[in-house]
């Protein structure tokens, strides 16, 4: 079983791997304050969408932890202040809006209760958050595990694994069941430039994990299928709209192409909370555009550098959910 | 007009640019020995298939130096052995062993002369190759010229310019001579990893040039494609077959089946020197696969990194070649 990507601290703060430096390094970093939060958020230390919706929920309760002792209108302040600084770290991904939407709710409701039984409830609802994604990961695990044989060669992109998720990832959630089940799985991860997340780190984790993988440049995908052997393609989502238009790591649309053109089952794995039913297609859905220089590109030059790509629901086989494999629409 | 990839030094060696070094520096290398000419190729700080028989070609003269003043025996056996170490330095593209082809058929032609006559008659040989390219970049420009607008938005894989010929290029011909006759072409180049020829070489070289530039990571292009505007897709070639298949650069199959998917021509530009009509199809041509270190993946796991794909004849729209916008079969 994976790597646990999120934890608290024995001192109440908000550990986490700083993947920044995985493979290489890997260096547990402890945020204390909204500031360090965001900033994690901001620069990819933590990544992957139920990941960022969950360091986001544990980060208010580490953050405010000195509040605690003042009063409950200066919590509440400090709460929606903190809560709008960790919205707009990154645009895409709805987990974000949404644990932060539970936080805020946890506010409204709690109406009596002081500065201390306030915070006490706020942490208790980010435990909850963090517990009910792990479990999502695992309902994820169980809805995609029968879609993998005995012996099964799976594609993926970017990293939705334990490093993106408080439990066992979403994409590779049932890669790691099968492995339990002793099933024998090889993973092909596609680098995932810019920010190599396919070669850092879902190789990384599978490796900690035993379980094997093969490295490949995304411009390789296209010839991988066309070689075949590969029995299907297992991605994350950041944001699903109702129609079932996903936003996924840029290279993904490109990957469902390639896959059905090839004949490829092309898989989607996500939490339930990454469906956003305010949105009807994946055309409303924000696009973040990162800085030039993960690209690395000659000065003059310009640079294209969008985060995520939209990829229609009709390249989707399925939509493996913790409510099991579904199709869209997703009604509310 | 574009920079100048190879020359001839004042003291005869082979003066080269060290393009495992661009964008960041400028440096030239006068390449004296055949051992460090089957280094730079194996080693890419040349490469690109024409330039790559040009430099062998012209890498034999200035290695055989020396034996110009021994007997004729020597100098061909000298030639002999030469010839076969740079012909296995890369196996894809066809360039190389035909500019070796073409030397050794100089000293089985020239049966009278003596070594330093023989080794004169070899120079002049190598500078007729490299002459000839860029006649051939030049007409190959003229082929393509027709197929840009006043305004155009080209996409482009690896670098198929003016670094990896002996004249203006391939793919880039037709953008060099749009950019002379006063139209507006603007190109989309892809990274290109794992080398990243694209981002390094096709941007720097057209930026020297005043043409302007975008790069984008190779995962990118199917959401450019996708979000229109594209006007056309142009990619070299390192060898190809008598019915049209051709290997590139990595990714450029892909990069084929994304640009059919959307509707936009995809053209294929090399000198007929390109085409090997000793194979039947793309699945006889051999495919390098290069060190597992270029992708930079953690220890343990496995890297596939094939150098080059192969692309159907049924995805090419034309190929622009020196004897004009052609298509398959090509026959003896």
């Amino acid at each position: 079983m994976p790597i646990q990507a999120i934890r608290w601290s024995p001192t109440g703060a908000v550990r986490i791997i700083d993947q920044r430096l995985l493979p290489g390094e890997y260096l547990e970093r402890d945020l204390e304050t909204i500031d360090a939060v965001a900033e994690a958020i901001r620069s990819l230390a933590v990544r992957g969408a139920p990941l960022i919706g969950i360091t986001a929920a544990m980060g208010l309760v580490a953050g405010l932890r000195a509040e605690r002792s003042a009063d409950r209108e200066h919590l509440l302040a400090r709460l929606a202040q903190a809560a709008d600084t960790l919205l707009h770290t990154r645009p895409t991904a709805v987990n974000l809006s949404w644990a932060l939407e539970r936080m805020r709710g946890v506010a409204t409701r709690c109406r009596g209760a002081d500065a201390a039984a306030l915070w006490n409830r706020l942490r208790l609802e980010a435990t909850a958050i963090l517990d009910e994604d792990c479990a999502m990961c695992r309902r994820i695990g169980d809805a995609g595990l029968p879609l993998l044989r005995a012996s099964a060669n799976v594609l993926t992109h970017c990293n939705a694994g334990a490093l993106a998720t408080g439990g066992i990832g979403t994409a590779l959630a049932p890669i790691y069941l099968a492995q339990a089940a002793g099933r024998r799985v090889h993973v092909y991860a596609d680098e995932t430039r810019p920010v190599r997340q396919g070669a850092r780190l879902t190789a990384w984790e599978l490796l900690q994990a035993g379980i094997p993988c093969t490295v490949l440049v995304d411009g390789a995908a296209g010839a991988l299928l066309a070689r075949g052997g590969i029995d299907l393609v297992i991605v994350g989502a950041d944001r699903i709209a109702a129609n079932g238009d996903f936003a996924n790591k840029i290279g993904t649309y490109a990957l469902a192409v390639l896959a059905r053109y090839h004949g490829v089952p092309f898989y989607c794995a996500a939490p339930s909370s990454t469906i956003d039913r305010t949105l009807a297609s994946g055309d409303a859905i924000p696009i973040e555009e990162r800085s030039r220089d993960e690209v690395d590109a000659p000065a003059h030059a310009a640079v294209w550098n969008p985060a995520f790509d939209v990829t229609p629901a009709s390249f989707v086989s399925g939509y493996i959910t913790d409510g099991g494999l579904v199709h869209p629409p997703f009604r509310s």
